[in-house]
């Protein structure tokens, strides 16, 4: 038994698109980027150094799997990953794809702007694009 | 033999201050931050996925470490580690302790503000913490 819950603004700005041994592998609901989130369902964690070994390795694993799919799935020219937290502290990793072209280039997007809802098509299509990554990732563990 | 060629921006707000296997282990002149950067003394690298799995490896393990150690000895209420590389496309890892009474608080740092040298005393305290960190995750390998 666990006694994780998941934050609400996370809760609130994301989708649950696949769980991936203990990491639930989410979408922000942004159109301005390809975003996903990474939340380890474990209770009381807000830093890297929280994390067991075996779920910090995890969590590389998932991680450079992920980025390394979605920087060619979007034809990103550069991913950028980070732990920040300063705001909701519950340990989130952010992967975000990103594009010369893009409203914050080449600020990081943290508190840059408004978000921007996805229609239900890109939704659709980019949460396919991320159970496409997570199940190749789960095919080689 | 190595073609590893340091970038110049970061050699120039940045100082090494030990090499722990292939990674520069680095101190930001910035006093309004405890912000160390990790760089992989490997060239070509520009994303986390470019890294060999074992070098991921050392750098997840370097990063928690340093991470971990950095929140005590600074009594920081947040750290925040990214990999972001918009500006800088060599790889680099930012390691950043953060406290609620800083300038940016609760935004991420970067490209905000003016950074502000360190005195000689300052880097003196800091590189020694980061070495001691360093020895310790050196002893542990």
């Amino acid at each position: 038994m666990t006694d994780f819950i998941l934050d609400n603004r996370l809760a609130d700005s994301s989708a649950s698109v696949m769980i991936c041994e203990a990491f639930d592998v989410r979408l922000v609901d942004d159109r301005r980027y390809f975003w996903a989130l990474l939340i380890p369902q474990i209770p009381h964690i807000t830093e890297l150094s929280d994390l067991s070994d075996q779920a910090r390795l995890t969590l590389l694993s998932l991680t450079s799997h992920l980025s390394a799919g979605l920087k060619d799935s979007c034809k990103a020219d550069k991913m950028n990953i980070a732990m920040i937290g300063n705001v909701v502290s519950q340990f989130h990793l952010h992967i975000v794809a990103r594009h010369h072209t893009d409203e914050s280039w080449p600020d990081p997007i943290w508190g840059k702007g408004t978000p921007l809802r996805l229609t239900d098509e890109e939704r659709q299509h980019r949460s396919h694009i991320i159970e496409t990554l997570c199940a190749s990732w789960l095919a080689n563990r």
